[in-house]
């Protein structure tokens, strides 16, 4: 990789410790690990739940790696200002350019310019609807940067500027974007090299082919006068897959007609 | 409000204390504020973002309240156990009925039954996408119960012995529900009364009128080369809406037509 990035810091290695936040900065940066930089008016809430868990042990591994640049630290004035009245009038505030805009230049800095090597993106509700696929990609890439808005969202040419990519994780608003920021970061890190402890669990799971998944029992065989579905005790291998494809085919049908009919196209 | 959820601690009323994590539990019930009640595996993993900016102000003032119910705590056996090898073979593990269950029972306790009041949700893939509407529904419910599960999900029984409802965030897959539960839970706290600073702000963004938003602009008025649109600055409010709606009605053709159809459909 050419591109490595530079060491923002200039501090010699250090051991990694237990406890997540201190993982995040200050810590020159792991040969190859996969990056994410987030830019943030908050940079308190990462690693949040992405601390704990699978995605947290492969922070300590340092299978991945994380950075927060903090948007407050870019702001104006003696007040630090960040915002400012949206133009032509409305509610709320909205992020201004001079001041993202220099943040988006930090965390460029030694950064491919490449978006497939490493992605520059944006949370925000009018974007792409994040899918699997999507992360399947930014997992091949050698990191990205997540600008997380807040209030009215951010000054449109600061999108233009930097090319940034929309993206939105569903049809809803939130307070801000940390939230589907830690959404698309986890769904991407788990598809790291070593980061599940079983790689087959990617590859049956919902969306790896399309479908939903089909229903999981397990122990014990019988609760509450509910029973396993005996083709499921049966042993036998051809059946058990068998039944779980037809069940997989049904709930997407029944549920996601929209999965069901790009399922088809794909298959013609 | 009948269904007044029971004091499970029993302790008299004390002072919200400035810390987050601790007016989640050990605290009698606020009367009438909407509350939460999460199954996790990871109950240290909340309030997380929610804890911060808005909502996690909104939450030390009393205006929703959040409820951790840990999994483990119903765990089986000298190990507590929660999980197991899925029926029929395969990778990962399934949460047990028999530990989700007794979950979910402790949950319902001093909870509507009735599902417009209080939701019961199961964070999946497989679920229904979550949207503005289901905000919207939700928050105009007493509170809501969401399950969050991990590993290969949990056994389909639990899900029908409680009726509980499947949802997702989206098209991709993360490696448990509790980012998912906080994305829910975060566009649905914002719409309770009062945790919004400014109430027009939920009336004009995006999917409030089935449209992606505009794009905004704020100061300063030349930035990079690039300036804010004219017709933004000309103090003219008929003339601002009109270019607004066109902006997003162009954005929602371009982007999502799913979106687009639907906008049209419900105009008819």
């Amino acid at each position: 990789m050419a591109d490595k990035p530079s060491k923002s810091h200039g501090r010699l290695a250090v051991r990694p410790t237990l406890k997540p936040t201190e993982l995040m900065t200050e810590r020159p940066d792991l040969a190859g690990a996969w990056k994410v930089k987030i830019v943030t008016l908050f940079p308190e809430t990462f690693p949040g739940v992405l601390g704990s868990s699978l995605t947290g042990k492969a922070l300590q591994d340092g299978l991945w790696q994380l950075e927060t640049i903090e948007l407050r630290g870019f702001g104006i004035g003696k007040h630090k200002d960040v915002d400012a009245k949206p133009a032509g009038g409305g509610a709320g505030l909205v992020l201004k350019p001079d001041v993202v805009g220099p943040a988006m230049e930090q965390a460029r800095r030694g950064t491919p310019v490449n978006p497939k090597a490493w992605p520059v993106i944006y949370m925000s509700p009018r974007g792409k609807p994040f899918t699997q696929e999507m992360a399947q990609n930014f997992a091949k890439a050698e990191g990205m940067t997540v600008l997380c808005g807040r209030f009215e969202g951010v000054d449109e040419r600061v999108l233009e500027e930097y090319n940034i990519q929309e993206v939105s994780i569903g049809d809803f608003v939130l307070t801000g974007g940390e939230i589907a920021a830690q959404a698309m970061i986890d769904a991407t890190v788990r598809l790291l090299p070593n980061v599940l402890g079983n790689a087959d669990s990617t590859v049956e799971e919902s969306f790896s082919n399309g479908l939903l998944e089909h229903p999981q029992y397990t122990k014990p065989t019988e609760w509450k006068g509910r029973k396993i579905p005996e083709v499921l005790q049966s042993g036998h291998h051809g059946k058990v897959d068998a039944w779980r494809r037809e069940q997989s085919e049904k709930i997407t049908k029944e549920r996601r007609p929209d999965l069901w009919a790009a399922h088809l196209d794909k298959e013609d």
